[in-house]
């Protein structure tokens, strides 16, 4: 458990430390776009080629607009106030590609920036932009058939509520009714919900775009909520993995397994999580090794060969994290594992951090490896 | 066209004049809870037992800080900053029963409250409060059998995007892969999107537990975005109801009847809409008739004998709207249209204005007349 703890507070430290590509001091290329994460019609926040984000926040009469993206620890984008009387204001460098989380802090208080779509991080909504990515297209929306996410509110007897999760089903589910799908459990970070990896996440786009090109055989993902003991920065010393694991494997497995056509046993299960997410996935199949076979932690800790009593029951380990997290725990936690004859498959994304670019790049490179 | 102008400016003027109940003058009770729409483990905004909302908001450094919830055109609630500093405020007046939307203006510029949950309304996604209601049990989430919501992605070869769709199917569907269900298709209103109707609409609760009391036979909803033209403020001059109506009857239509297990004809397919999304059911309906059997107008026009050139296809005509919006106008149309020998109902929803309480009821009620 204090491996536990000491891996929770580094997803923190993680979690509040952006991250940026390398300072770039050349000239600022004037090409920039709205985000592709905007609310209609808007067109700030905005991000040019190569990477840079540009803010503009309608405040007359603020004494102070900081947008909490920025170089790390240095208190984020300080805005300006132009002739117009609206606040402007480029990143000091060019972000990492992919999604980020920020907000302003407008004369001290905590707001969104009203441009953009909000995405459940940290606790909050907040807001979301996007830094495209040289890879996008695995999870870009096309023209391919799209599978369903579907909002399932399943009864828990345990915490005495209806609990909420998404269901992805592939674009075949359902058009022949005797095919039977494996299904895969895939969990959130800290401060993050069930709605993370279909938004932010573009779990259901990253599956469409692989079946639509032959790469995986359908299967189903299954997301809710990881965090029952309402989890929060002072409650971390005490968290308990038991209320979730109980939702997890006594009420909503069961459920989908009621009520989707699932193949409802070991081999075809998986269970795969992001940060505090993996630690979850971790401990829940070492405790559980009966339910699920194949295991997969993005930017979430590792296995060693010893945490494993059966190795009989384990089909595959994935281990992921970004190149700027720490690449080598991965790399030697995968070659133990390996030297000790486990399936087990490492991935590290090249140029980014703590962040779900990571974990898009992470599903889409397991997914192709589950129920082979 | 001209009739479709004045009925878009009507719904432009009630959609900002807030509606409160009568002013009371007399104490207000101290017995403020979170209003059930706050993020998770926010204290603010409360509402309390008579109606009024408080609002706690922190900009240490702000000048001021204004909630658009206020009397209809006296500019919404101005907080005050308390001895620590932090901005607060009450309404001068209970309000409505149901759900508002409002923002706050700080220091001149629109922010949602970090307090509550966004919903989209206003071509924004605005902040969300619920003043419990006397009724509010037909919508509440309870321990019955609960259908899901999913969201589907079909092509749109008319306006060349992947567009989104929101479909409820009850909770026996496909338990019986054989069994098929009629449709309705439910139309938000200007300024809203495709997720109004279970969001702030709770289309799904009403559904799931009309059905778990018998009340009706279990249906399918179909929810999509109604404004392809991205109709704005300035754009209602030259609303078209073309591409919408090309989406809905030539795209939308026979995907769902390919991918769900529906009754496709026109006996078993029913269109409503609020607001807006009425003014596009009664044209979509009169262009239509063939598609089309139950119509319904929530806050939304009403329909006079001569629109309907063929009595034999309509089944039913349901209008309504608020108490304090023009109740007459229902109920003269719907007076004329029994006259005229139609199977029309109205209903009057008591004490709400042009605002979600009185569509929810709307969907309540007219639930229970379809495919009889």
């Amino acid at each position: 458990m204090k491996q536990h703890l000491i891996l929770i507070v580094s997803f923190l430290m993680f979690s509040v430390s952006f991250s940026f590509a390398q300072t770039d001091q050349s000239a600022i290329i004037e090409d920039f776009k709205p985000s592709v994460l905007n609310q209609p019609g808007r067109e700030y926040p905005q991000v040019n080629s190569q990477g840079y984000a540009r803010f503009r926040i309608e405040a007359p009469d603020a004494q102070s607009v900081v947008v909490s993206l920025g170089l790390g620890g240095r208190g984020g984008t300080t805005l300006t106030k132009n002739d117009e009387g609206v606040w402007v204001g480029t990143t000091e460098g060019p972000l990492d590609e992919g999604f980020h989380y920020y907000h302003l802090t407008v004369d001290g208080g905590v707001f969104n920036d009203p441009g953009t779509l909000n995405f459940y991080g940290s606790t909050r909504w907040e807001s979301g932009i996007e830094i495209p990515a040289h890879d996008q297209d695995f999870y870009a929306l096309k023209n391919v058939p799209h599978g369903f996410v579907q909002q399932v509110l399943f009864p828990s007897e345990s915490t005495k509520t209806c609990r909420r999760a998404f269901v992805y089903t592939p674009p075949c589910y359902g058009k022949d009714p005797a095919k039977r799908y494996p299904v895969l459990y895939l969990q959130h970070g800290w401060g993050e919900d069930e709605t993370a990896w279909s938004n932010q996440g573009h779990a259901n786009l990253i599956m469409d775009n692989l079946i639509a090109e032959g790469k995986i055989e359908p299967f189903i993902i299954v997301m809710t909520y990881g965090m029952t003991n309402e989890l929060r920065f002072g409650g971390i010393r005490s968290f308990d993995i038991t209320p979730f694991q109980t939702v997890l494997i006594d009420e909503l497995i069961p459920y989908i397994d009621a009520n989707f056509n699932t193949i409802a046993d070991q081999p075809h299960r998986a269970m795969a999580g992001l940060s505090m997410g993996g630690m979850e996935t971790k401990t829940i199949t070492m405790n559980h090794p009966e339910v699920f076979s194949h295991y997969g932690l993005f930017s979430g800790g590792t296995y060693a060969p010893d945490d494993i009593k059966d190795k009989s029951k384990v089909k595959l380990i994935f281990m992921s994290c970004g190149s700027k997290e720490r690449p080598e725990g991965v790399r030697n936690a995968d070659a133990a594992l390996k030297e000790a004859g486990f399936n087990s498959v490492h991935y590290v994304s090249e140029g980014t951090a703590h962040e779900f670019l990571t974990w898009r790049r992470s599903l889409y490179h397991m997914a192709q490896l589950l129920f082979k």
